[in-house]
Order: C-alpha cells, then sequence, then structure tokens
C-alpha cells in the first residue's frame, strides 16, 4: 500500500501546489453548493483532543459542501484516551475503515506528524500544540491571495503578540516563502522571539532592518517595529546606509489577540494590550491595507471598525471553507493540483539509545505513552544541531555517542562527521553515557 | 446583501404563516423520507450554549430529512467561549460562511435577537433562558391543528406549574392569539404570574373568569381555576352576571412539569405536584380531550395513561420533526409561505447614554462581555413605559433625560412626548442624573 | 403497529441469519463505497450514556457509508438524563419521529432490553455495562469468517484477563454456539468464572478438560489452561482417557486487556500482567494464528508484532464497519437476511409483587428511576431458579409465594409447579412475606 499524503506542516506543499490551491478554493467560493458531489461517498474523522469548535466546524463545513460524511469526536481527551489507547492505535483504527481522511486537533505539538506515521490514510494537522496549523496559514495567504490578486512583494504589519502566537510565526515564515515584506510591530515586551528571526533568515534569507513607522502613526504606538525582508542581499545593499527602512504603504494589518493562556509571570495584563481602533485606521499608510485577525478576538480590535470595508476578518474565517475543501479534494483524491510536490523531503532518524533528547514536555514524544519513538532532523553536522522530528525543537545534548563504536564525542568533534546518522546517540552528560557503556573517545 | 429572515419569537410570524407552515409540515409528515433533496447542500449549525439533547436532536432530524447537513456545537459554553469570543462574532463566522442557518441555544435572555442583529444567515432561536422557544410553541400548536382541524374556539386546559414555565406562557398567548379559551388549572402557589395576564389582556384582549371545574373532576383537585377568555368585549357581555363560567367540555389539557429548577426557597417539594393518572381522565369533561406535554415529564403524568388513546405527549414531540422541516425549508428559501408576515415589525433603539436599564441579571445584555448595546422598546409613552429589547423585561428607571437637551424629568411628564425615542436615557436615580450632568427640567 | 426487530443479544440472531450477515458484509466490504444510497433518506441516532467513541464513531461510519444520516448525542448522561427523564421516555420520543433506528449505549445491564420494550424503531445495543455488547461479538466471529472461511471446529485461544472482560464472555458464548472449541490461557487468578462455564455447559453441552498447553510455548506461560469443547458426547468419551488435551494448532489467539476499572482489592496491578511479544508467537502451535484484540490495547500486546502478518487487531476493528452495515441494512429493512430468525423467544414476566429481586445494583431495573417495572425469566421450575430478564443475573429470594393464594413456598416446594409464572412473586425473607400478608403453605 503506497503511503497516503499528509498535511502535517506548511512545508508539505510547495509554492506551485499552494497556488494551485489558491485558483481551486477560488472555483468553489464561487459555487459553494454546487460541488455536493465531489466526495460523495467519502467521509473525513474530526479527532480533536482539545476543543476547537471554529476550526472543527471549519472543516466539517468544508467536508459537508463537498457531498461527503463527517464522524466527530470532540472530545476525544476525555473518551479513548482515557482508556489509556494510543494515538498511534486510535490512527490506526480509525483511518482503518471508519474514515477516509482524519482531521487531528492535539494540544501535544507533534501529534500530527506521530499520527502521520500511523495513519493509513490523510492526516490533517489542524493544530498540534504551540507547533503548527497549516490551514490557518493556507487561510491566511489565501486572503492575502483574494484580496491583493499576488502574495510576492506585499508589505504585511504582523501586530501584537508576536512572541507566543502559533499563528503569526507560521505566517512570518510563510511570507517569507512567498517573497512578502513584514513589519513586525509587536506589543511592546511580545517581540518575535529570536529562533523565530534565526529560522527566517536561515531558510528564506531573511534580513531584520530597524523600522520607520511614523508613518503607521496611532498603530505602531510606542512600539519597536522591525522589518524583515526576504529580498536578496544585493538588492538590499542598495539601502545598507538607511538605518531605517521607511514602511510607505501597507497591503494588510495582521493582528492578534494576546496568548494570555500562555503568558508567564510579569506578562502584562489583558487590559494593557494594544487596541486597533478607527483612528488607527486613520494613517496614511494603511489606506488600502485590510484588516486581519485569526479570530477570536477579544478587545485587540474595537468593534468601531467591523463595518469598515478594510475589516476582511469574518470574510477571512469564511474563506477557511473553500480553501478546506480545495484541500480535502486533493488529500482524498478529488482533485489534482497543478505544480509539483517540495523537492527536499527531509530525512528523519530514529533516536536509538539513550532517554529522549527532546527538551520540550509537552511534545507528543513525551506526552504520548504508547507507540512513540523519539525522532530527530539534522540540521548541521559540525558542530551536531539536531532538532526533534515531532516538536522541531532543538534536542539538549552535551556529547554524542555512536551505538557502533560506543565513543562519544564532544558535538564540535570532527570524528562525528564518521558516524551514521542512524547511530548517533544524543548524551546529556558523561554520567548517561557511562550508564550505557560508551566510553570517550580519543580523537 | 438584504438581511435574512430570523426566527427569534413567534411573533416573528403572522397566524396567515403559521398557518401555512402547518400545511406544509402536513406534507412533510405524511412522507418524512421523500422530501431528502429538498435542502440537499445547505447546512446548519446547531450552536448550542447549553445543552438540550431533544431540541438539537429534533432540528438536527429535521435538517437530514431535508436531505441538508448539519454542523453540532453541542458544548459551546465550554469551547470557544472560553476563548472569550462573543456572541456577535462567533455568528459572523459560522454564518458567514460555515453555514446557511443558525439554531441557537442560549441560557440568556434574548441570546436570539442579539445572534439575529448580526448574522448574516437566518437564525432560530431553540430556547433563549426563560424568555423564548417559539418552535416548542409552533409544535404545541401545530399538535392542536393535527388533532382537531383547528385552533379557533378550543377549550385548552393549561396545568401544573403556570408560574416558572416558559414553554406555558408562550403558549397561552399563542392560544390568545389564535382566538383559543385557556382554562388555568395551576398547582396551588403556581399562579399564571400578572404580568402574563396583563399582556393577555392588553395585546388579545383575554378577559380572566373565575371558572366552575367541578366538570375537571380529578385533574382540577384543589385547584383555584381561572378561565381566559379572548372572545370580544360584547360577546362576554352576555356573561356578565355569571361569576363561574362552567367548563364543559375540553378540547386538550396540557401539562406542564415542575420547573423545580427556577423554585425559590418555600416553593414546594417535587412530590407534593399535581399529578395526572388514569382516573383523572375520567372526567366527562375529559371525554374527548387529547393529553399534551412538552417533555420531559417527570411524575406528573402517570405511565398508566401512556396507552390512553387520547395521551399524544409522544405523538407531539415526533411532530416537531414535520413543523421544524418547514420552518428550515422556509427560512432557507426553499419553500414559500402562503400569506404575509407580521404587519407590525416593533421598533427598537439603542440607549444612548447612562447605565443598562434592564433589570435582568440573566439578559444577554448583562451577560454578554462583548458587542452589546442595551436596546429598548417602547410600550407607552406617558407614562413613559419600556422594554428591553433583548430580554423583554419592563426596563427600570425613577427618571428619563433627553441626551440633547441634558435635561430629565419623571416618567410620567408630559415633556417627554416632544423627546425622540433616540434620545431617551434611562436614570435609576437623581445621582446617576448629575454624574452625567443632566439637570431637572422646569416644567 | 408491528414491533420492530432489535439487537439486544446476539442472541436474537440465529446462526444462520449470522452467516447471512457475513455474507453481505463481505460485499459492503468489497466496495465501501458502492452502496451510498442503500439507506438514504433514513436516520440512526446514537444515545450513548458513557463515552465510546470508538463503538459510536464504528456505528456511524457504517451508516454514512450506507448513505443515511446520523443524529448524535455523545454525553446523554450529562445531558436529558439531568433533567430526570426516563429511558423509556427518551426512546419513545427519539425512535417516536427522529430517527429509524436507535444505538444505544449504557452503563447499566439491561438497558437495551428496556429500551427496545418502549422504542417504535430498532433498538441495538452498543454495550449495556458488563453485560452484551452483541455487535463486538458479531465482529469478532466475522473476522473468524473472513480469516478462516468457516468457525466451525476452530481452536481459539483466549488469553488474559477471562474474568471480567464482558468482551470474552460472549465471544466464548458465541465460539460454543458455532461449534468451535476454545483454549482459555487466563491470567492466573482471572480465570473465566463458574457461571460462564455452567452456561457453556447447561446450553451448549460444552466440557471442561485439562488442557496440556506446552506447544504453546511461551505464550501459555504460568497459566493453567482448560479447554473448552462443545463436542457431542460420544465423540468425548473417545477421549475419556485422556486427562490432557494437546493443544496442536491454533486457529487464532485472542487477547484481552485488564479490565482495571473492575479489578477489586488484591487483583494484580497492570505491570505484571501478560504480554503477548514476538517471541511469544514463535512457538509451533501458533504459526498460523491469527491474533485479535477488541481494542483499546494496553501493554498486552507488544508493538514488535504489530507488522506481523498475524497480527489483524487493526483490521478486525476495521471489518466492524461492514458488519454493522448489514446490520443496519437488515434492522432498517434494506436487505433481507437468508434463514429463520431463533425459534425459541425467551418468555419474560413481570414481578407483580414485592422488592425487586434483581441482586446487581448496576442493573437497569435498579438505577432507573422511573417506568421499569422488574421482570424475570424461568430457568428451572423445581428448585424455582429465575433470573432477572434486564441484566441477566440470577435473582435472590429465600421463598415464593403466589399472588392468588397469597400462599409461600420454598424454592424446592413440589407446590410452585401449580402456580401461573404471571403470580410468582419473589421474597427474600419471611417478614417481607408476612409484610405483604402472605402465609406458609401447608404442602
Amino acid at each position: 500500500m503506497q503511503s497516503p499524503r499528509h498535511l502535517v506542516s506548511i512545508d508539505d506543499l510547495s509554492l506551485d501546489e499552494i497556488r494551485s490551491l489558491f485558483e481551486h478554493a477560488d472555483h468553489f467560493a464561487a459555487d459553494p453548493r454546487g460541488f455536493a458531489d465531489t466526495c460523495r461517498g467519502m467521509i473525513t474523522a474530526s479527532l480533536f483532543y482539545e476543543a476547537s469548535t471554529r476550526t472543527r466546524l471549519s472543516f466539517e463545513s468544508a467536508m459537508l459542501r463537498l457531498g461527503g460524511g463527517i464522524l466527530t469526536a470532540a472530545e476525544m481527551r476525555t473518551s479513548s484516551a482515557s482508556k489509556g489507547e494510543s494515538l498511534a492505535d486510535t490512527v490506526r483504527v480509525v483511518g482503518g475503515g471508519y474514515a477516509d481522511a482524519i482531521v487531528l486537533r492535539h494540544s501535544s505539538e507533534g501529534a500530527a506528524q506521530l499520527a502521520s506515521e500511523f495513519s493509513p490514510v490523510p492526516v490533517i494537522n489542524a493544530g498540534d500544540g504551540a507547533h503548527e496549523h497549516p490551514t490557518q496559514t493556507l487561510c491566511d495567504l489565501y486572503n492575502l491571495h483574494v484580496e491583493r490578486g499576488h502574495i510576492d512583494g506585499l508589505e504585511v504589519v504582523l501586530a501584537g503578540d508576536l512572541k507566543y502566537s502559533r499563528t503569526v510565526h507560521s505566517f512570518a515564515y510563510a511570507l517569507a516563502r512567498f517573497n512578502a515584506n513584514i513589519i513586525c510591530v509587536p506589543q511592546p515586551g511580545f517581540e518575535m522571539p529570536k529562533y523565530v528571526l534565526q529560522r527566517l533568515s536561515d531558510e528564506f534569507g531573511v534580513e531584520p532592518l530597524r523600522a520607520d513607522v511614523r508613518k503607521l502613526g496611532d498603530l505602531a504606538g510606542s512600539s519597536d517595529a522591525v522589518y524583515l525582508t526576504p529580498q536578496k542581499p544585493h538588492q538590499l545593499s542598495l539601502f545598507t546606509d538607511l538605518s531605517d527602512w521607511q514602511v510607505q504603504s501597507v497591503d494588510a494589518v495582521y493582528m492578534t489577540r494576546p496568548q494570555t493562556e500562555r503568558f508567564g509571570e510579569g506578562d502584562l495584563s489583558d487590559t494593557q494590550y494594544m487596541r486597533l481602533e478607527k483612528r488607527s485606521m486613520d494613517a496614511d499608510s494603511l489606506r488600502d491595507a485590510v484588516v486581519m485577525h485569526p479570530l477570536p478576538r477579544r478587545d485587540e480590535i474595537d468593534s468601531d471598525i467591523d463595518n469598515d470595508p478594510r475589516s476582511i476578518y469574518f470574510k477571512q474565517a469564511a474563506r477557511g471553507v473553500p480553501i478546506r475543501m480545495a484541500l480535502l479534494a486533493t488529500l482524498l483524491g478529488k482533485i489534482q493540483l497543478a505544480g509539483k510536490p517540495p523537492k527536499v523531503q527531509r530525512q528523519v532518524w530514529p533516536v536509538v539509545a539513550g532517554s529522549n533528547p527532546c527538551p520540550n514536555p509537552s511534545c507528543i514524544s513525551r506526552t504520548e505513552p504508547r507507540h512513540v519513538t523519539p525522532k530527530f532532523t539534522l540540521r548541521s553536522r559540525t558542530p551536531l544541531v539536531a532538532h526533534c522530528a515531532y516538536c522541531s525543537r532543538e534536542l539538549v545534548f552535551r556529547f554524542v555517542g555512536c551505538s557502533t563504536s560506543k565513543h562519544y564525542h564532544a558535538p564540535d568533534s570532527r570524528e562525528l562527521q564518521k558516524v551514521l546518522p542512524d547511530h548517533l546517540v544524543f548524551l546529556p552528560d558523561e554520567g548517561s553515557a557511562q550508564a550505557l557503556a560508551y566510553s570517550k573517545a580519543h580523537a
């Protein structure tokens, strides 16, 4: 049996495929009730280990619009899971005969990756903890496509909680991939984390510039804005002398709510959070900007702009249905995307010995009691840098062993280049090395 | 975009329209599986902020019988709401693209009215706290129509908890509107409230008479019965000398359960409640009476009459499906009702200043933290009497201000007739008037 | 109205009917998406008074594959039930017009029997407490049919918790009925209960032999195995001299999880439980054995055999869909089974006086507050042995009265043979006899 295609990460789709999804979504949106035979006889199962009614209803609406059937398990946490069943077993059963695709929501990072390793049918990640939510990103991109006709070169403001919002990080990577420019306008104290900036730079060549945001007027507030541009270096060099990039005209403002559920001590209270109001939108640079929000909103967008034609956040949510229709129809084999899948498939290896080197306590490799083997991806060989294959967090270790030679090395040792990835063992300290009977390499 | 038609209150439908719904329901009931293409491709969403499985399943069955799809959110209280989303936002999202109609159940009075102000698709009130439940009333009326062929002039006993039962109040208004007569047989201490009698008199010209209920036999028990008749005054005058209206023959007995969840201290215990038994139905006057109950029942109807052909309460529930099919097909634009909509549309104004004058703590204008402006309707200009536009409760205030003149008046002041409704401000006392910088009018 | 056909117990189906269901299931399995018009326009309602997501999804998938609609009440316990509605009323309403069949899951034994007495539409027992779960048994049998082509004469190992597992008891009765042989390999301390062995002997003539399980190798472990064979006595006599029956070749190993939720004090901890591993399957006698498990599993089957072609537990779950399709299509009148229904219908009588003689505290006759009359079946007249008609538990009483003579007798009295079953009264002691004004018979 050929392994089915999944959507665990937005990176599982190439740019051409995403553009093709947009085209199909356009067709679905033009006649939402005209495709009620597309997936007739097929079934999706919503397996939601945490409640997310909006996301669930959006997927289920998409499937119903395609004429398919839906199975709903809105409260997985309190049902099978309580009998101690592993996620691997659940998806093998549900995907084995009950449903033709699984829409999975889980509170642990990497859950969708794990599910995709075992499921006989396509798994769609509908949010795995703080990790990924690729259909939200697809929906956000699709909205830019509908409103602007293209994404390349757009100027997009990301505003609010840029620190804890999973949505905004994924959106930033995707914008960079599509060659759009980003103006970060964070709530002070909630700046974009370094590891996000690092990945933007490493993977997409994005350069941060200090931004002059006076033209954003009220919106910028006291924020220390940053301009992120994936332009090629030789283009950037034209501005080398500019310490500030002047924001002239914005295409979209993407506002996010404070992720108070993830706030730590010392983080601000809800009421001090920035607020987009009628007068904020008076700024010249925002004349043609659409206002987006992944919803639910609280008070960060004032209702006084709900009727402003630039406010598209309700349309934005509505467009989640046609883009999910396009995705479901694709994964269920009912439409064929133009464009090829991503060329580079990431390589994953299991951790063959020692304890789980993933430091993330809510990674599925830690929260799932059964049928999970820690796995990793390699980012660099010298020094050896590896990430958890589930939650993408960088692994923590002081030494690296080889399971055949039983020797261990410092991560920057050149000897490690000779060790096959299948033989790498991550050791937190010398004690654990000795416990596994590894000895120090004399190199 | 034209505003869609909603069903917030039974008053949103004219008598002719209700009769037309009955005719359509008759067709659906005659062949429940013969209309599976009527709403093909359309979707309803059940947004239930409190559990009511029977009501939900009845609507969902109706939609499935019409060939439509259903989205279910049976536990809204514990999902999106917990992320602080407003009802207004939720219905804009769900109605914006997920579903073609919203079936809303909520614990706050006025929730359906609020939802209808924001939803781009029809909202059906499936119960808003103690306020309205119009499809229950439609179902009750439809049962009389099926069993008796007409409603006009019927003699209907309302028995049990006439104080707290929302269902029985709505049914009483509707019976009066259809020109039926009502015999109130309350559990002692649970008489029909004055405000209900007042509305019956004000809106439908219903006159209460002391009733001679000896012919009801056992059913009447120790109850102090009241006869409510919407007959025209000149007809009533024929009986002016009669202190008691003698009940001869009853068409229907509508029994209600004790609403113990709303009982206050001092209200009776469950076990003392009246009970309809086999022998109760031996009374001559009840020979042809059908026994109705909105269900669920507890002990107020003994199971020894479950098999009596006059007991129609299970049929009554079953008929909720065809009448809801008729309603859904209407609001989704699939059938056209004979008859015109109600002529008088009630006028609603926002409260422009001051605190919320609605005294009802469970009104949606108080329980909903976002996107709600208190609104009111006017019942009388002199003295000024206003009701909350959401929960219909009479507003509480000692003075009324004018937002342009900044003067305030006593509610019975003739000056108030000159103030436009858009400028009315309801003031609980002089202190609040002063706080808003209003001064006493010299009139 | 003719009473519909229900599936309360696996005994409600004759062997011929079960074989016919298998044939239909084979057709459905061969083309799962080719029957989407079979039940078009029909609706099933999942009424789940306790969560069982897998079972629910399996039924709902089956109905969707047949083109029908599904109503879901996954949390009945917390909804209508909380308003005090009886199960009898709920099924009369849901079966009265909402749905064309009811799939019922309940925590009380006998709930499905009760529901079937009141429901106007077919009731399918999807598990009633520790009592029955006939579609699980059907699914298990169907798997043997698919894997082996027949059931008669198969050698089936039942392993693990044979004491508390409802599934394994039902499966054992069914195997005996189909004339298969059973090798019990219990976790020590969790042997098959005597009442199960008794019923196997009484109803199916099954004889237990001490089994020589050395050929089972690792699987047998320290278990004291028993061989159960429904062979005719004259065949058995051939082996009379053999104290041990030697197990040669096994067709299926049916492993069960420890039912820890029913463990009492002194029962072992989860971790001491037996475990089926790769090496366990090396035994010669297991070369062709399929490994089955009703799922969910915990650790009793090691994941190292998940990919062994003999491990069919995920296929086994998947096959629950086509067999349930066959059952639903049958009960909804869409297919006609070859073969006649069971000849003997069990006779049931109500308990006409005295307290409920059923000793089972979780029997529906005890947990359901309304609309239930204790009922019994007779197993023997002298001595008088009776079982609860709901939960099948043997009734507890010291004397038996006659409701017409007002006399009471010892259970082994020959006088009782003259008492009509409708007049039997079960008396726990003399005190209760006197309280009911019964006097001792002088016989």
